[in-house]
């Protein structure tokens, strides 16, 4: 406790700063806490029995929590807007079991129907007179949307659309509040009419009964079990066996179907891009969200855990006094900042790229799109890594439920997979990356948007002649030359395999790991970017005048962590010589010395309170080795008379009397 | 289901040979297949519904499946000796809460009691008349063994032991078995005789009435409650308040209290490492155990699911077909068959330590200890990691509990922490290695073990001149210069901090990353030069003489794939030039060629089987989609009355209803 309490007196910082700079100013932080405050002493949101709950339990618990939130305490506490409702659902619980609905059903609505059909279909979503959910992924098919199987063929003669899962495959499979919850789906199927197969469109199909929730007549639905995690949420799975829907379910703000069957083709297919890139950058915050958690939890525990007499009369060594620990620990607190300021970064970028779309200017969605793309993939494999890590730099106690770790792997975990394969989305980057050094090569006039323009330098990128690690110019000109050499690398490989004969796909697939090196590439320079330009820009230094050192240490660990853990990249274009490696190592390491002492007061300064961190390593008091004690005295599987749990009387006895 | 048959009946590989060799031999794999036939068809030992059990009945399950195995199914199945028993075991269910009396109480008292404490105590393990577990690690201490707080302090007026926690941090806390089944415990406790602290030694102590099963007087023990995974294990804690046990309960075979609490000093501290040892290498072959089940259920799964037409006409592309897949998965393959071979290095390096500690002979312990510390941390990280990637291969699907991933992963998953924290284990293995350098340095005369000779090479490393990738020579000196290099460049920073002025511990944190570093550089090779000297060497050759060439370009694949992933490491020391790096490439990709088509037949070749797997996407029959099928109609949440869950009648109905 009172090593916690030290590390923040001798904290020079201002957390206060960059929690306002984090929430989005004073006032918004007073309304977060607020809310938190709210709901932590509110006893039918209490969540402290959470961990020894059972699936079963946790799903029933949630619903019950957001059906109360949404008819009672939400109004009560007059939540609005998406912040304050984010920030609520946050502290209740991650995961709401009606949150497709917030999520999916209504932006989609918004985004692809006619204004008469939002007449029609958004006041009962808002009001929750049915309750959506989004049913793309099937057994099948999940990233390759465009394979979808099910089916949804026009009859003219009744103006209706035969909904149809024709094979095994085509089941709808995953989505989420399906399960169990949701009455309507928004349902992607094969539009078939005259005959004809006009690819993937959404449809609205109401799957249960508004009366009594049974399945419609023709709907095969239920859950499908237990998963890693997301213990809340009830994915399921869905079968149509002709199931009938009026011509108008179909959503036609793009492509329509008239009457007598004829298709009317949309404008542009990549309208309906927006909906995906906003996902997409909120995921990026998501992934800020959960690893601020886990390196909150580790920094906390590392100051309270002693481990080992290292010297002869003094106290153990706290684990945040290793060496080994700051360099796991506090390179994975830069990634938190930076995974912070590269969501703002892919929020500013949607909304410009919003009011293009506004004005039908399609221009710059091929750069938001693989920008989207890379920052997606790359964020959520830092995160789920970097939450593994913090759970194993915690020793054997990591491993319980009651550190918390693991419920936030469990939310992390799948946002590797959704909203798009990583592997598939870093190759959709690349595609992009190699295309526009194509074009640049070809006319060197071609003009780039702003993060690619290292492309178009023709000279070259060698090693600065006085390198200097701590210039954040010197490190963008050395992520800029990796990165191009990395363009060039994949480029050269494509071109090798179209000189061989090798149609489109087995030139790409030939050098796929090639590109996906690339796109990490820049990604990771993206990011860079983003985090130094952040730090040293006038608005975010208008805010954070006393703490700006400070995260500029940690925009260089960042950016020099990772320099590095990938040498080889550095080392192999030429940007970086190998006798540089030491002085690379030197100044990291300097790096560490300065922030060790600043790493409470910044994970402090997230200001995630206890009731969203779940553990007792990472109580913001230290108290753990007490909470640890306390959760025992929770755990159902003490609390059987005489202390003498039932399989001792049904198996265990007999085991030990057999001998007898 | 056709799509692995193919596979199967284009391979040129003799599987079954191989599975020979894993298993020791042809009579062996008979009695496994025999031994996991009667489990599999043995109802009482069904675990069918395994995914779907809540933690309390995975538990409970577990102490019946065991109960029943050891008092009827194993004597039976005339399961004898330890392999029959853990293939038994393994076919069961990988955790058996009675699993602490084998792999811990027994070979303690085997290992460190006098005679005539034998001859008192075992018959009673042996027979289960009592029920022992291995009470070390303590909420506040873990790696760190002389940290522990619990006293034994003697009483020569009662010839008495008194065991008490002194603190809070003191609890026992993690010991398996010991929260609700242990009759007895180990306990690593502080002698005080005389006044005098003799540290840590091990004491027997009863915990529970072997009439009724209640906790004894003074004893204060329960569940520390659900973890990440090993549901079937009842981790526990547990407090004294000053528990009287008699003094022939100190484990007297090296130190002992006489009656008057004379302390008699054991002859080496060291005679009491081979348990760790031996429990170090077993480590090594359930890592191998673990990472070939998930490569198994990855590699069938990416032959039967399609993503994406990539060719007009054609069906879509099977996702082992797809180069970043066969990066990702060729190589854990080639990993899973690295650890095999470590593990039965390690095997032989125990056994021959045995003997020459029969002997009094304590020389080769330090380099037993060095190499089963680096090899411990290497291989639990590598299948640990291993097993994430498997799983993220998979895609969403992987995210189920029915893919059988979670599982694997919950199994793995404290392995990287219990034995020994990893991070720990490597700076053991590194000071080592310093520690021989230096004596090098010094006098270049002094003899090595074998794997330490490369340290001796007064030349340095260079390139090799005409370096071939294939050539197992180049591969051996370029991990060796590589080693060797990291090994020096730990030394030299030790001695820079020296320099300063530092004090002993403050010069070795400064060097931690120099150490881990230069430890897992040595591991790696040594991994790598057991993999090449197996398959190259007679034994492994007269009994896979079908499979040489796959195996070595396995071995091939493992070596280059590291090599290329830690580039800068190789590069740095100019034993690779970065020119050389496309050539490095271009080898380890044809090699993923060369591999691929044989992958089905390589992870056929563990023999694992489906009762083990567990998974619906990694089944030998390939039948996935059908078997995600089945696997929902067990889901209980989907069997409520009319299809509609309870949540609805309690709480969604109320939010449906709410604007009405």
């Amino acid at each position: 406790m009172e090593l916690l309490a030290s590390e923040r007196k001798a904290s020079r910082l201002d957390t206060e700063q960059i929690t306002n700079l984090i929430y989005g100013g004073r006032e918004m932080v007073k309304r977060k806490r607020e809310i938190e405050n709210a709901v932590a002493s509110d006893p039918n949101l209490d969540n402290s029995y959470y961990h020894y709950q059972t699936t079963e339990e946790r799903f029933s618990e949630a619903v019950r929590k957001f059906t109360y939130s949404i008819t009672k305490k939400m109004p009560q506490l007059k939540i609005s807007g998406p912040v304050e409702s984010h920030l609520f659902r946050r502290a209740v619980e991650s995961t709401n079991p009606y949150a497709l609905q917030i999520i999916m059903f209504i932006p989609t609505i918004r985004g692809q129907c006619t204004q008469e059909q939002k007449d029609k279909w958004l006041p009962l979503a808002l009001n929750y007179d049915i309750l959506g959910c989004y049913a793309q992924t099937e057994m099948g098919h999940g990233t390759f949307v465009r394979g979808l199987e099910t089916t949804a063929t026009y009859d003219p003669e009744r103006q209706e659309f035969d909904i149809h899962s024709p094979t095994l495959t085509s089941t709808k499979w995953w989505p989420g509040g399906m399960g169990v919850i949701a009455t309507h789906a928004i349902v992607p199927a094969r539009l078939i009419t005259k005959g004809e197969d006009k690819g993937i469109h959404n449809f609205i199909v109401q799957l249960r009964s508004l009366e009594n929730h049974k399945a419609l007549n023709g709907i095969t639905i239920g859950d499908i079990g237990p998963k890693f995690g997301y213990d809340e949420a009830d994915n399921g799975y869905l079968r149509f066996d002709h199931v009938r829907i009026p011509r108008d379910n179909l959503l036609m703000r793009y492509s329509q179907v008239l009457p007598d069957g004829t298709y009317v083709h949309p404008k542009s297919e990549k309208l309906s891009y927006g909906t995906m890139v906003y996902v997409r950058s909120t995921l990026a915050y998501s992934s800020f969200d959960w690893l601020s958690r886990a390196v909150t939890i580790a920094i906390r525990y590392s100051i309270v855990r002693r481990q080992t007499q290292n010297k002869p009369g003094e106290l153990e060594t706290q684990l945040l006094d290793y060496v080994n620990q700051q360099y796991t620990l506090i390179p994975l607190l830069s990634s938190a900042y930076a995974l912070y300021f590269i969501s703002q970064y892919m929020l500013r970028l949607y909304t410009k790229s919003q009011s293009h779309l506004a004005q039908d200017n399609i221009e710059s969605l091929p750069e938001l799109h693989a920008t989207s793309s890379g920052v997606k993939s790359i964020a959520t494999s830092m995160a789920l890594k970097g939450i593994e890590s913090c759970r194993l730099s915690c020793g054997g106690h990591g491993y319980s439920l009651s550190s918390g770790f693991p419920y936030i792997f469990y939310q992390a975990a799948p946002s590797v997979t959704y909203e798009g394969d990583n592997t598939v989305l870093l190759l959709q980057t690349a595609h992009y990356l190699v295309k526009m050094r194509q074009r640049v090569l070809e006319n060197p006039n071609t003009s780039l948007p702003d993060n690619l323009t290292y492309l178009s330098n023709q000279r070259g990128y060698s090693r600065p002649i006085s390198l200097d690690f701590l210039s954040t110019r010197d490190q963008l000109i050395m992520y800029e030359g990796m990165a191009r050499s990395s363009v060039d690398r994949a480029l050269a490989k494509l071109r090798d395999g179209a000189r061989k004969g090798n149609d489109r796909f087995d030139a790409r697939n030939g050098a796929a790991i090639e590109l996906t090196q690339c796109a990490e590439a820049h990604t990771y320079y993206v990011i860079v970017k983003s985090f130094i330009e952040s730090v040293e820009g006038r608005e975010v230094r208008s805010m954070i005048s006393h703490n700006q050192t400070i995260l500029q240490s940690l925009s260089n660990v960042f950016s020099l962590h990772y320099m590095l853990s990938r040498s080889g990249s550095f080392l192999e274009c030429g940007v970086l010589h190998s006798t540089d490696l030491v002085e690379l190592r030197r100044v990291l390491m300097s790096l560490l010395e300065q922030v060790r002492p600043e790493a409470v007061a910044l994970v402090d300064a997230f200001d995630i309170p206890d009731i969203i961190l779940r553990s007792v390593l990472g109580r913001k008091d230290g108290d753990v080795y007490r909470a640890m004690w306390e959760w025992v005295e929770l755990n159902p599987r003490n609390k059987h008379r005489f202390g003498v749990h039932p399989v001792y009387r049904k198996y265990t006895k007999q085991l030990l009397k057999s001998s007898l």
